[in-house]
């Protein structure tokens, strides 16, 4: 049973933030949906579906020892009554480590409850490092699609 | 002004796939949203936003001159009355080039507009390549989280 009602998905999105920079399981867990539709994708990672799969995932990343810091920028936000779509970038550092923070592009999508808002998926991937949008051709032989 | 109606999001992704392996760019933006929030991210791409941005990031992938062959597999589906979310994996191969097909994730994000249903968001990442799910450890160095 969650303990915590997020009545928006602000609200959500804002304690998930928290809860990766203070490398803290438990808050994570808060945020997410307790069903096994969830879906969540690191960066670089495989896709983790499934409330287990995904508590997993997050449970490695706390325990890694390192502390993240994450700033936000660049959100569009879809809004619906039962289901709402942040896109937004993330710019991550590691806490004592030098150097530019990595560019990150995170799908975040949330679910009304009956308990308020959860989060159902993260999909996050990193952008081309060092590359300004204009250098980068969406046809370049390495893109897929 | 959209000439085709998708009646439902599952309608609206048969389109896209269609229109991504037959490099259909006019077929291809017909499934899009023609708004200015929409987000498309290709494997290893920018992250593309507004209906521009997007249609010239297909403009590039329709004019490569190569084909592509796509297979879809483990679909979950989250429906909402305005917002629908697909996540999915996409076996994408070269037509007419050897070797594996690459694996990447996607999520598929479809509005109910004044007109059927619509792509807002795409966001494709490559999964590991040459891993199962069981030897990719979420904390692995190079996932940042």
């Amino acid at each position: 049973m969650k303990k915590t009602t997020f009545p928006s998905p602000q609200d959500a999105e804002s304690a998930f933030y928290e809860a990766l920079q203070g490398a803290d399981l438990d808050a994570m867990m808060e945020v997410w949906a307790d069903d096994e539709e969830i879906v969540c994708v690191h960066p670089g990672g495989e896709r983790l579906v499934g409330y287990d799969a995904v508590r997993s995932g997050w449970a490695a990343i706390a325990s890694s020892g390192r502390r993240l810091r994450v700033q936000q920028s660049d959100l569009t936000v879809v809004s619906g009554m039962m289901v709402t779509v942040h896109s937004l970038q993330e710019h991550i550092s590691v806490q004592g480590q030098g150097g530019a923070p990595v560019a990150v592009v995170a799908t975040n999508i949330y679910q009304r409850t009956g308990n308020g808002w959860r989060m159902i998926v993260h999909h996050a991937s990193a952008l081309p490092q060092g590359n300004r949008p204009s250098q980068q051709a969406p046809g370049d032989p390495k893109v897929l699609h």
